[in-house]
């Protein structure tokens, strides 16, 4: 692991012990040496599932698995190894898939299909199935209710620091939990640097009110975030609830008494989504994009992540030049409605533009001074309806280049 | 201007003379010093004009008043000025352009209708109308039928050769010729770095014959290019013909005796594109993506440009590491039809995978060498159909940034 991340935060945070969760790390030697490589979360019996993937049409073989398994709604474990994504490796890769579901799934006393998998890490050669085999018995007995910062560890690529999350809900006045672990850094390199994310909640919840939220807080969170705009070959977020809260069954999605629910997702989903931009490779500066006045919800993520990826705005963010024309060409070229007479560019609060030009007597003194900051925030109205966004993102600096231009080896 | 990239061409080309085409540059100080930053072209009365623009919604005010003048057909002057693009402007801007052309108009004898202007640069603040009205009476008795290298470096702004081509082609067995200039360095980069291009005929063909010619032609070209992905406000290709050729008319632009007018428009639109990608900001590598099997031609330019635009692909090209993942990776994002297990991937002619996964055997050793050299070549099959497109691109740098991330001014 590289130098930590300027961005990182103060520390992993307390999470506390989730009932029906247990997790473990073991180092089996995939591609690293001298840390763990291989996780495995076991859930009780009678936890459900939801999940949302990759986008990408080359995706992983634990990508299919996952997506066969979804339909079934349940899980009991999830085994994630770093190093080797397992992807575009053919029937072979699929092999390995299979062979480590069975395995696992005969240790935690399941069905294969109730065993989650995601691989993260170089693509184009399976994975040593014999390795994972080999560990899967040896994790068994140190799974642990308190295992969240070392399974976090263990699925890590080129992230600098481990990222957890977690929050409390009431659901119709029952406590529940939800902590969740991710990796990521650089959204989303498939060399070394897909992103992975698992929310665990106690919420007695089915799979048919998990989906919903889930792809609905995705949307909100892993959704609104981009380092470099490639998109992973094997990027997953799945959120399991062990069903242990006492609180009254829920079985419809839009159910008022899951608001507090649906908010605390968010907050986790949210707070891993901006840890993985803070471990974004090579990010110097935490930028957050917030965009208004757009034709609609979509359209304004969409001009927030084109701002957001645009190498020229990203390049000026990591000199911290207050050069708004990069952000006006990156609106125009989002492709969305706008109207240039109102649209009104602020940084640091700052109103840039008003009227179809810079603002009368605008003094880029005080943008200057905030763009020397690590934490930097831009709005734009694009002055046409209510349509609103946030997008998270980062720099571009001399250390993408470094981490992604040396030789892999 | 910077040290010459080191992708540039040995020299600027010989341009001979264009019957009804005359060329002057000026140095007025609108943001360089010590050097021309505005030319103008003056056509022969009669001249027919095409025009391709950005599709940026932000678009600056000389790419309205263009779109404007096309529909006339008719082209005396071209106006361009380099250090300000006159974008985000409001009204100011229109002004300013409005009193250009009809400051030219006058000089050349003409409506002011039928100047047509660009300008590149800065976003943000109107150029300076006073400099540029007093500098088109100097520069009309500089005007020359052999100006082209001097207004091909009047446009320049991060550029660090000037660009231009030449061809010639027989319309129903009459010599024609062809000869164009371009700038751009950065595809396209709004603050310094927008893409121009002007291509000059006596070929004797009406607007509606150029208009589609010219527009089949850039979708081959300057379509086909990307340096980072960016979409400039202000970019603009035109192509004004004299009518000055003997040959018959030809109304019709599908009419069999324009293949080979348009396979030499073909020839000095590539030239000039390749060019600005040989001139992109810290390129050292020349990049060839050559997409076959896609569904559609339109879905393989797609592929192409998501390969070519991939942060993670072109820094691996800088590395000259064969990481042929990240190739996967970006075919799986572009969103075309793809058949994994028959997706084809060469460097250098070397076929890299086959059957949805690397060839038995598959040896990096000749694929690292083909890497180091300044001229690269990708091919993908995408195994689906027979969709085909070539794309150009370059490798991401440190220079990139170096150039993007400095300070303004």
């Amino acid at each position: 692991m590289s130098d930590v991340s300027l961005l990182a935060p103060a520390g992993f945070p307390q999470l506390g012990p989730i009932a029906g969760v247990r997790l473990g790390a073991f180092a089996c030697g995939i591609r690293y040496t001298g840390r763990d490589d291989l996780m495995l979360a076991e859930l009780a019996p009678g936890s459900a599932i939801a999940g949302v993937f990759t986008r990408s049409l080359t995706a992983g073989a634990p990508v299919g698995w996952c997506r066969e398994c979804l339909a079934g709604g349940k899980v009991r474990g999830i085994v994630v190894n770093s190093g080797n994504s397992n992807t575009f490796t053919g029937r072979a890769g699929k092999e390995v898939v299979e062979t480590t579901a069975t395995t696992a799934a005969r240790l935690l006393g399941c069905e294969p299909k109730q065993v989650f998998i995601s691989s993260t890490g170089v693509i184009g050669e399976p994975p040593p199935a014999d390795k994972i085999v080999a560990a899967l018995p040896r994790i068994v007995p140190l799974l642990s209710a308190d295992g969240w910062e070392s399974a976090a560890r263990a699925i890590l690529t080129t992230d600098t620091f481990p990222k957890g999350a977690t929050a409390t809900a009431a659901i119709d006045g029952v406590e529940v939990r939800l902590s969740g672990l991710a990796k990521g850094s650089g959204m989303i390199a498939p060399d070394m640097a897909t992103m992975l994310a698992y929310v665990f909640t106690d919420a007695a919840l089915p799979p048919a009110v998990l989906q919903p939220l889930l792809a609905a807080s995705a949307d909100r969170s892993f959704n609104c975030i981009t380092v470099d705009g490639d998109t992973s070959t094997s990027d997953t977020v799945l959120l399991c609830a062990t069903q242990r809260a006492a609180h009254p069954p829920v079985a419809d999605p839009s159910d008022p008494r899951l608001a507090d629910f649906s908010r605390a997702l968010d907050r986790v989903m949210i707070d891993l989504a901006q840890q993985i931009v803070r471990d974004g490779e090579g990010a110097e500066k935490f930028v957050t994009i917030e965009v208004t006045g757009a034709a609609t919800e979509r359209a304004a993520r969409r001009i927030g992540l084109t701002i957001g990826n645009s190498p020229l705005v990203k390049t000026a963010l990591s000199a911290g030049d207050p050069n708004w024309g990069r952000i006006v060409m990156a609106v125009g070229k989002a492709g969305e409605e706008v109207d240039p007479d109102r649209l009104s560019i602020s940084i640091g609060g700052i109103q840039i533009t008003a009227g179809g030009g810079p603002v009368p007597g605008y003094d880029e003194t005080p943008v200057a001074e905030h763009m020397k900051g690590r934490d930097i925030k831009i709005a734009v109205d694009a002055g046409v309806a209510r349509g609103k966004a946030t997008v998270w993102t980062c720099d571009l600096t001399h250390g993408y280049i470094d981490i992604n231009a040396s030789y892999r080896s």
